[in-house]
């Protein structure tokens, strides 16, 4: 009943059956890292108030000074948000009620100066306040919209390369940044990126300065 | 050379390796279902301003009238928030700049006699500003600390159940739910979360009443 021949046929059809099945086994262990790799959302949150620190090293990145202005060169949340900014290399898209910080602003126009295509969505009522970083933006050549409404353009986000988002309660003032308790939220999660570019290229479109009626017909 | 019993072994071995793989695969398979669940980030992006929108029917769920306000009941941002709020089944930290939203104060009271443990962080100024509701919630019984300092408390997150962290630009205010360009991020992140409800509860325990100096001692 028990021939040796079955026993072989078994033999080589269990081999083949453990072998596929260590076929299926390495793909799922590399489907499960690479969808590890692919979901993982690259978060980080920075809170607010921090201290002052000196960022020329950041911002003069061809002459890294040893810096004499006496503030610590230690790591901040300004510094961390710095550094996103910094790595954006293609686009970067900013909808921020309030741009006063100096040290931002030298920020944006060093990307501008490096290629990036920046835009600036700011909000009419801020964007001419004293200390305001919004005019020497556009001077220096970044394209600018404003709303003209009663309504607060109340946004303070930036859009990295179309792949990260950095939202929060920080307007982007050098008070803001080093008396208040703020947060600011990094995100890498495509889905929120997305409605973020979307809510952008709203606003863009609708502050286009072809639409401004600023001496509206009487009726 | 070839013996019967070399393939009786090589079956027998070759067929327990498949049921292990087998064991492997399933397990793998079931590693890959889980890690997705557990890792999806429920995320939703809520922008405004949302249009004026009836909300009794989500704060009034024993007495589902059909409401006369004139008002529209369809759903919007705000009816959006409130779900999620609403959703609280047992703790809710809020930590809010400006609290006057008459909808956003019923919908916490709501959820603070249902039994949840609210408690909630203000700013110092903008708790005492007219249509504020931060007296109110008091009274009723809510939890409420805020700062003494100079600087604003600006934030402006809520923590759903320790599960779900609610973050943006967006002042719990009438004004900015109806006329401003705001967002609001909502988010099932558990490092996230985790971040966020450090910050509360270390304002929290600086901004213990027990600590407050109204009446400094001259130096």
């Amino acid at each position: 009943m028990w021939a040796p021949v079955s026993w072989k046929a078994l033999g080589l059809a269990s081999l083949l059956l453990a072998l596929g099945m260590e076929s299926v086994v390495l793909l799922l262990a590399f489907a499960i890292r690479g969808r590890g790799r692919r979901r993982r959302p690259a978060a980080e949150v920075l809170f607010f108030p921090a201290p002052p620190t000196c960022t020329e090293a950041l911002l003069r990145p061809s002459r890294p000074l040893p810096c004499a202005c006496g503030l610590p060169h230690a790591e901040s949340s300004l510094s961390r948000l710095m550094l996103r900014l910094l790595s954006t290399r293609e686009s970067l898209e900013l909808c921020l009620f309030s741009f006063s910080s100096p040290q931002l602003a030298r920020t944006v126009l060093l990307l501008h100066r490096r290629g990036v295509r920046v835009r600036l969505i700011a909000d009419s009522d801020y964007m001419a306040v004293k200390g305001s970083q919004v005019g020497m933006l556009r001077k220096a050549g970044i394209a600018v919209r404003h709303d003209q409404h009663s309504g607060y353009m109340h946004h303070k986000f930036a859009v990295v390369d179309k792949t990260i988002i950095i939202t929060g309660s920080l307007n982007w003032t050098t008070q803001a940044i080093q008396t208040n308790r703020e947060n600011i939220l990094i995100l890498e999660d495509a889905a929120v990126v997305k409605a973020f570019i979307k809510e952008f290229e709203s606003i863009w479109q609708e502050y286009d300065p072809t639409n401004y009626e600023f001496f509206p017909a009487k009726k």
